[in-house]
């Protein structure tokens, strides 16, 4: 019956492509018995709480092999046949790569290669964090299935090596080995051997054919692990077709032809969407019998467990329990500190009341300082610890963090803003799932000084700010950074905090509960407005003094702080006009690109921004050789008035 | 006497880092021995022709050792002693991290992690084709330096990967393995077999303590290697300092007192900047008695060379032979085609005439079409071969072409738009360091349809423009598809050229020589001009069209395409005001985000682009979705006229 099912699989997925006339017949046809495996032998699902935290993960890293899990989740319950017919079109439950939230049984989008595999080290970490944290309560496995294309990504090495080294027995990569990719054999490509690459990586590896019988023996020995598994099963691709194992059956539909001799192989009626009663019937019971057992006795035992301890961690965990009330923060504030110190204080200050705070940085704790103090670390020994040593692996450090997020976690991970670059991609998976990840950035500024224009941020801001679905925070000090953390903790949305190396004056004039309007008014000019200086993190301090000090030459100025360029945006317009009323001269002083900020100005020139790249040399020489130190930036102003 | 270089190596890289407070004491004691081997024992170089293409190339790879590059390019000579005292300082030859350009003996700019080892193979790739297409006459090595942190990101995995793949023999990294990151001690987060990796990625590896002798005998044998090479240097971060094998002595100058009983173990006088004459003698001898009997040898070779083959592809090489002139190009254009198709059949037209042009795609040739069909394919068999397969490895992609261009090529390179994310850190470097890359970018709206969002560039476009000295080129049609690249070959600076799947009309008015100005008009107001349409690529055609229809209403429009924001904004204000004049209501169609520009339109409402993320469906439902198929954008305009 098995074979019926895999048959079933591959012919739905067949003409789910062909009908969209697009799609990845390849990996439908290579990859049919191992998803068949998991899913029929091993996964702990609940159609009717398709979200229950105690479920096994499944991540189609190969996102391009979406048919093949429309069709498996048709058959375990979570989709129709009318689904399945309207693949790849608009608002269907079945877009061309899987995402998260749209698709019921889909647990993370997936799609752009090595990502997938970045989220499910993530989901890996958390399971291994909750179990700890509930005496095992929590207790589930994390597979994914994968192709060449994402073994070659470099993010799937890093959250490959960080794997290892933090031990994640509870993930289990299947890898779909049909050495063709989108442009041929990959003998050109890709000729190192994986295996003993990720034995290297402190993974054990197993390999098997492309049978039921052995995929199965390969993930039970996997369970019992104590290292992450890796099991490689030798596939064809386009298994059957007439154009097996060439690289054109990767990604385009077969023809008319092609399926009919190939349903006749697989003796599956032609009939196009036929479902094989029985052997939905079959697997789905599998399924059932085994994860139903699972979900019951789960429940009861979380019952007890809420009954004797009512506040027990894993309901709060559940509750989503966050704690925004921290605006009592009492510390003696210096007059002056950077933004990222500011940011230590104030994530210490509330990290033990908000229990889903979870992350690290890339080998870069001791200069971003973020760095919960008495959390303890994450490590193979104490899975307790929520500091993550994510090592140098910026790119993985964000996708994992997404897998954090899918997990229920509230990340959070820190590199200096320059290197916001390495990990633009898992940015942009945050922003289109919609989790809330927080990035923080610090060293945001060429007065870095010293390290050059390869660790000087210019560009950046605009990219960050460039994300749909994606708010920035650069906050003036203080009072900022505990409203920007405020704001984040309400909105639970995808984030950046920008953060200050150097150090500012805490002002007191700013205001923490403004920080969700995205700007405000820190200084109002006192009879009648000569101009509007607008700035954000620490060239609101510049502006400021320069307002105060235009005051003896007679100069009226407003100056506005503007942590957030994109809640500003999204605010009325009543409180817009309200802030940077129209016709009056505006400036918008940023030590960045311009680029996206011509909004704010009625004329370029009024734009005090950096448009090229930094040097190496003192903070104040780098300044003032691009004319952004204190004086410069007074001088241009007073001229413009 | 060596003992005496390497003291005195350390003592200056020290004494520099003390002066500039701030700088890595800890790779200049750990590393000093590495280098020495190197420079002293196996480098070709010739300071007085530091460019000539026949050295041997070195990358440090570990940026932030570059007080210990400095030392020791000062003692070969390219640097003087004031150099060394101005390191970090404003302006000077020796800034922070090493710097393409600006410090005689440095062969890439370096400090992003990773980077330097994705150069180095492409240098090494360079170097193949080279002595393949010269008949050995070209024969030199690429050594490189990495420290852990090189080696856990993701890049330095894909270029390794590559270059065990093409067997880059030329190609030796020297592995700085003191076990500690910046953070601290690397059992956290690095326990992976890293020799073993290697090999797994088909590369040979030796390990060596942190003895001359045992580092040389090391290269010695990696130079017969028919593979390329890791040399494992077990060493201790800090050597010798008060806080070696710890993380402090990583970024932190060290003490008076460190310094002090530093210089007594090294039996160095305690003297700032203290040179040993003698030791620097023994040093250079060296080196230029080595160098100096290949250097003469290889321009006697290459003048045989120049007599016997005056049309040689050296020669060409060296004489950097471009050629714009195909504006002959006079194929049977067909009336409506994808602007990648427009591109294969221009690249394939001059690529014949432009030897220098190197390069491949990610694994996506077969639908970016950047291929070279009469240029064979690089690979272990044949290095002659003018298309690279990356593999899925955009990111080494970019950084292999940057290894490219500093070889003397001009690289090109592709993917999907979308994907463009990965590559940023690489984009980058290439735009810091002025390198004539050309990053092709196909699929470039979300007229891509079923793929859905992950496969739909909507802020990318936003990305590549906002980063300093760089310039992206969107044609239109064919005619500016040929403008592009002839304005690309001309300037030879970083560039994106942006492409479209969706097929569009070849225009006969665009015009391929004026697409080096940005903008211009394809659609002149017949009277009275009523309104702008600027529009970028495949909407020129949509704005065009629009333009006709509404003149039956009564709108006398005016058309401007604008393949490159960049260049159009670099026109003097005459022009800019010829072809946008003030006062007219102007609009801007572009399939991306509005984020940057605001510039050229009057009021947001006249940006008629995409903020949000696509989704996955047939192309023109997708556009329907989103309110950019051609009759919402004529409608959107009529009603704003």
């Amino acid at each position: 019956m098995e074979n019926d099912v895999i048959a079933n699989l591959k012919s739905l997925g067949i003409d789910m492509i062909s009908k969209a006339e697009s799609g990845h017949p390849g990996i439908v046809l290579s990859s049919a018995s191992i998803i068949y495996t998991v899913y029929a032998n091993h996964m702990h699902i609940n159609i009717n709480d398709s979200y229950y935290i105690n479920r096994d993960r499944f991540v189609m890293s190969a996102g391009h092999g979406s048919a093949l899990l429309y069709a498996t989740l048709f058959m375990c319950g979570f989709l129709t046949l009318d689904d399945l017919k309207k693949f790849r079109t608009i608002d269907s439950k079945t877009p061309g790569h899987p995402e998260y939230k749209v698709t019921p049984g889909v647990d993370a989008s997936t799609g752009p290669l090595g990502q997938g595999i970045g989220m499910a080290v993530g989901m890996a970490i958390a399971e291994k964090h909750l179990q700890t944290l509930t005496d095992n309560l929590v207790d589930y496995n994390i597979y994914a299935l994968c192709g060449d294309g994402d073994l070659m990504e470099g993010i799937s090495y890093e959250a490959a090596s960080l794997a290892g080294t933090l031990k994640l027995n509870n993930l289990i990569i299947l890898y779909d080995s049909n050495r063709i990719s989108l442009d041929g054999k990959i003998n050109h490509t890709f000729t190192e051997d994986v295996l003993t690459r990720f034995e290297a990586l402190g993974w054990q590896v197993f390999s098997a054919t492309n049978k039921v019988s052995e995929i199965d023996k390969a993930i039970k020995k996997a369970k019992k692990s104590d290292m992450p598994v890796l099991i490689e099963v030798k596939t064809i691709l386009g298994d059957g077709s007439l154009l097996e194992n060439t690289n054109t059956v990767h990604g385009k539909p077969l023809t008319k032809e092609d399926i009919k001799q190939l349903k006749q192989k697989l003796n599956v009626p032609l009939e196009e969407f036929y479902v094989n009663e029985k052997a939905v019937n079959y697997f789905k019971e599998k399924i059932v019998k085994r994860s139903m057992e699972k979900y019951l006795n789960w429940q009861k035992l979380y019952n007890d467990y809420n009954i004797s301890k009512p506040d027990g961690y894993l309901t709060k965990f559940l509750n989503k329990d966050i704690n925004t009330s921290f605006n009592d923060i009492t510390i003696d504030i210096p007059k002056e500190m950077a933004t990222r110190d500011s940011n230590q204080t104030v994530m210490n200050y509330f990290s033990e009341k908000n229990l889903l705070l979870f992350g690290g940085s890339a080998d870069l704790a001791s200069s971003t300082k973020v760095y919960l103090n008495n959390e303890g670390d994450f490590s193979s020994n104490t899975y307790q610890g929520r500091n993550i040593w994510y090592g140098v692996r910026e790119h993985a450090m964000g996708s994992i963090s997404n897998g954090l997020a899918l997990s229920g976690f509230l990340p959070f991970c820190s590199t200096f803003l320059v290197f916001s670059d390495y990990l633009k991609p898992a940015i942009r998976m945050s922003a289109l799932m919609d989790l809330p990840v927080t990035y923080i950035f610090t060293h945001d500024s060429i007065n870095v000084g010293e390290d050059g224009p390869t660790h000087e941020p210019i560009e950046e801001l605009s990219m960050l700010r460039s994300i749909p679905n994606f708010t920035v925070y650069r906050p003036a000090d203080f009072n900022e950074v505990v409203g920007s953390w405020q704001s984040i903790l309400s909105l639970k949305k995808p984030s950046a905090l920008i953060l200050s190396r150097a150090k500012t004056y805490n002002l007191e004039v700013t205001k923490r509960e403004s920080v969700k309007c995205g700007a405000y008014i820190v200084r109002k000019e006192s009879q009648k407005l000569s101009a509007i200086l607008v700035a954000t993190g620490t060239e609101v301090n510049t502006a400021f003094k320069i307002a105060e000090d235009l005051m003896e030459a007679g100069y009226d100025l407003r100056v506005v702080s503007m942590p957030s360029v994109e809640l500003f945006k999204k605010q009325p317009k009543t409180y817009k006009y309200e802030i940077l009323p129209a016709g009056i001269k505006t400036f918008f002083i940023e030590a960045s690109s311009s680029f996206g900020l011509r909004d704010f100005v009625s004329n370029e020139k009024y734009l005090i921004t950096l448009n090229e790249f930094g040097a190496s040399g003192k903070s104040e020489d780098v300044l003032k050789k691009f004319h952004f130190d204190y004086d410069s930036i007074k001088n241009k102003i007073k001229e413009l008035l």
